[in-house]
């Protein structure tokens, strides 16, 4: 007999419902379980209690009973979309939550940059693949990011999400897009004012200025199947956590 | 043998590309074809400019040809999403547009308040219905409304978008989507400042709180498949015309 010990899960929060601020979910209402810890830092990560070890201290580990629970609680019991989300989620052992949701009609979407690739991903019912462009300073391994890719088998439905800061960062966003052909392209425009450490004032005017460059930028270029979002949340509640 | 004339279709303004600022399309790279005329007139229609005949001395009679020469003059001849709203685009001849579009891979969606059917709408890709709820002071002939959707013979994608003012707006909102529990449902607030003839200026503060509202309601209501979306275009744009 073979015993498996629940290894835990870190969890920096678990909030909503609320809705979904970016991407293909875009205004469904989502309970959002946020992992603690990352393989990346992005320089303008707007995560980093989620990412950086400074706030592990906020972090606590669950096991997969007492996640679900939780999320049982904020959805009063009724099917919801939940959204794995971080840090990076597939550093994780998300599998018996996904599972455990399903059983109860729950469906699960996750959120990561696509550089560690796990079984489960073919459990899911969305998976946001989001690889980072140079503004974040990150490098992309293409190699673990098809693996993602692979990972999934087809069965949820798979889109990429870029976040575009400037020109160089839509090229990117460009090669991305050419070479996943079959996937749904969303781009959303950065967030150069990032919640702390580095200050909770945001820049809205900022931010919608970017937005509409990128709006013109896509639409000059004839990128006609992309499609172009911002952070609503943002947007609604500036920097605020947890809605 | 037959002669058929081109009847003319009553056009108010032709635009784009720039994105589609709502519902199931919110985000993506769009032409849209605004037609002038309507059988309704809500009291708070955000596009009197293609309602009102006041404004009618705005509006041009043009064949297919020459919207079809439009429209791919500002596409820059690449297939692009074309959205055909009004006013009510309904009552207008678009047949021949959406085929001879269809002929070049474009793809078509109409937006109207069900009060019309046509044949044609089985060859749209998309059909938005959004019923006009209590505040519009409109009343809905369901009958009608039920036409719209057997015209479409579940050849395009139907989906519903309720504009949602206040609490007696929901509850219509919620019986609509009661009558069709098949079709996606897309929530949105209303705009009460909407563009003149009562004035230019929009009072966004107001749009943002309505939005939150929405969202509250619609979360702690626990109605976990609509999907709650503003206006990205009258955030990005206030009540400009023609982005």
């Amino acid at each position: 007999m073979t015993c498996v010990l629940d290894p835990g899960i870190r969890v920096s929060e678990i909030f909503g419902p609320t809705i979904q601020g970016e991407g293909m979910l875009i205004g469904l209402p989502t309970v959002f379980v946020r992992t603690g810890g990352c393989d990346y830092r992005c320089s303008w990560c707007d995560s980093l209690h989620a990412v950086d070890n400074r706030f592990r201290h906020e972090w606590k580990t669950m096991s997969t009973d007492a996640i679900w629970q939780e999320v049982n609680l904020l959805s009063g019991g009724r099917p919801v979309m939940v959204s794995l989300s971080g840090g990076n989620p597939a550093i994780q052992p998300l599998g018996a939550l996904i599972e455990r949701g399903h059983r109860e009609g729950y469906r699960f979407a996750l959120e990561t940059q696509g550089s560690v690739a796990r079984d489960w991903f073919a459990e899911l019912d969305v998976l946001v693949l989001s690889p980072k462009p140079p503004s974040s300073e990150m490098t992309t391994d293409w190699t673990a990011f098809e693996a993602c890719v692979e990972a999934a088998r087809d069965k949820p439905q798979i889109v990429l999400k870029l976040v575009v800061f400037d020109e160089t960062d839509y090229g990117y966003a460009k090669d991305a897009a050419a070479r996943y052909p079959q996937l749904p392209v969303y781009l959303q425009p950065g967030n150069h004012t990032p919640p702390r450490p580095y200050g909770e004032e945001v820049d809205m005017d900022g931010i919608m200025k970017r937005m509409e460059w990128l709006i013109e930028t896509v639409t000059c270029d004839r990128w006609f199947d992309a499609r172009v979002l911002p952070q609503l949340h943002v947007l609604l509640w500036g920097n605020k956590r947890g809605v």
